[in-house]
């Protein structure tokens, strides 16, 4: 199999974690359900291939997401893991069914905007992060680690253009009710790096790092490997992607896909940044996850290298 | 529709060409050969959607290219348009026909490798440019202007990588031989950043500035549009691209598509990089070729703003 050709470029970090959200949040976007068993192996190949920050699943109740209905099936199913492994919880309820499974680390899903607030939670801004605020400050008591998602950082369907003070605003109270991580989220995949910058920079002026921060781009425009790589120039080194692009319905004007994990992978390789990340692994369970779908992955690295990888896969 | 936010970023430029590729790269990559009417309403609409550089067409003979056979009823079809508007030659005989037909700008297609030479012209790589010579002389004499490109500047499919000081010695001899602007290629789409700031670095040190220079990434990898902005960083300011992504087959192992000119342009929009295109015009001119042509764009930002076009694109 081709592997990029390495030249570093002075300003980046020399190690980035990438952050593999496809079991999560590229599964919910799917339309295919699968079984159980699938997502383990799933899961299993994610974290053999080197990936050691990989969200499994999500605590909604099962109406709202019915492919991730299976959550406590799925972690029982899973054996021991390396890294993180967290899982998404809305509400005290899914925190409940975290501390009976016996999660370490969970993820909670704020809006930068009223309108997301409204139509994802049913609820304002102000009372969705009052819960959550509930929900991580007895998450943190219980000794577990908590991530934060904004979404809508960088535009709203509805809303358009979204200002930088009030992403930063759903940002600070997210840090301050005890996330260790925030992933800054363009949900709809519009953002340009202009925006990311400018969000970056208004943040270190509240105190908040990017050692604090995560970024999460949709490749929606095409934009989301551009936007990471600013990301990476202004320090941030946690990079949330999606194998095989999951998620994503590329031929659909709703196309609303995560970045491809291989893409990014391909790219910090060609940096010469370590990821960890055995990207001929990775690939081979991308092309393996698109047989299951019954679809071609939306990775575009997948679909390059799929060809010499064929033989193998077929085989595996 | 939707349109970028605005977000400026220090170091860039503040206007951009984008050099459109798809009538000439884009259409002899594709496997359908369209009526010479088509292509004739393609490129009027292409610069009447503001894009001021669009290469028409290849005077290669017609059995090597049979998608470009009607170059000289293509020529002859167009009326008065704005702007620039190569056609490509490969040698003394394409150069005959082009200054038939009044062809005022031509572009000619060096290999950075010696494998590609041999395989695509069928000469190495110093017969090739010594043949190149003769023609851009000649059309330099004849008051025409010429582009030189560059393929296989960031890597080869049959070398693997490929030396800088290799690719640098064929951008010389392009410059010296009267190139006014030489496109650095990377054909099968695998560079990564620091790879396309050392080959700018490098052709700096040998007194080729960006000014001279223009980039022409491939998708393959989904590494263009970050690629082209870190040449943006170091100064160039001409980008190659393929209206609709056209060229590329997006779900097959041998995907090369050009890097989607609306992706490049939500891009620079965003970054409020003025590149005097009108998206909305470009983005229906994609949506009816990738009518005529059979299949869906594989450029994101035409999937993603699809939606919202498709009423009116009906009634065009």
């Amino acid at each position: 199999m081709r592997t990029p050709q390495v030249a570093t470029l002075e300003g980046l970090p020399n190690r980035v974690t990438v952050y593999e959200v496809g079991a999560r949040d590229g599964l919910q976007n799917e339309s295919t359900v699968l079984d159980v068993a699938v997502k383990i192996e799933f899961i299993e190949r994610l974290v053999a291939s080197g990936l050691r920050a990989v969200e499994l699943t999500s605590f909604v109740p099962p109406s709202w997401i019915p492919q991730l209905a299976d959550a406590e099936a799925l972690l029982k199913g899973l054996g021991e893991l390396a890294g993180r492994h967290p899982v998404l919880v809305p509400n005290q309820r899914g925190l409940d069914r975290a501390l009976e499974a016996g999660v370490r680390e969970i993820a909670i899903f704020a809006s930068a905007t009223e309108s997301f607030a409204q139509r994802n939670l049913n609820r304002s801004r102000a009372e969705s992060l009052a819960i959550f605020a509930d929900v991580a400050q007895r998450a943190v008591a219980s000794g577990m680690a908590v991530r934060g998602y904004v979404s809508m950082c960088f535009g709203d369907p509805w809303e358009g253009d979204v200002a930088l003070g009030s992403v930063a605003d759903v940002v600070e109270a997210l840090v301050a009710m005890g996330c260790g991580e925030v992933s800054l989220g363009d949900t709809i995949g519009v953002a340009t790096p202009g925006q990311v910058v400018a969000l970056l920079d208004e943040l270190a002026r509240r105190g908040i790092g990017p050692e604090r921060l995560a970024v999460h781009f949709h490749d929606t425009y095409g934009q989301a490997l551009a936007n990471t790589l600013c990301a990476l120039q202004q320090g941030v080194t946690t990079v949330d992607a999606s194998a095989g692009g999951l998620g994503g319905c590329p031929y659909a004007g709703s196309a609303t896909g995560n970045l491809a994990t291989e893409d990014l992978v391909w790219h910090l390789q060609g940096l010469g940044i370590e990821t960890g990340v055995d990207l001929e692994a990775l690939c081979r369970t991308s092309l393996w996850m698109a047989g299951q779908l019954g679809r071609p992955s939306p990775s575009r690295t997948v679909s390059a290298l799929a060809a010499s990888l064929e033989g193998p896969v077929a085989e595996a």
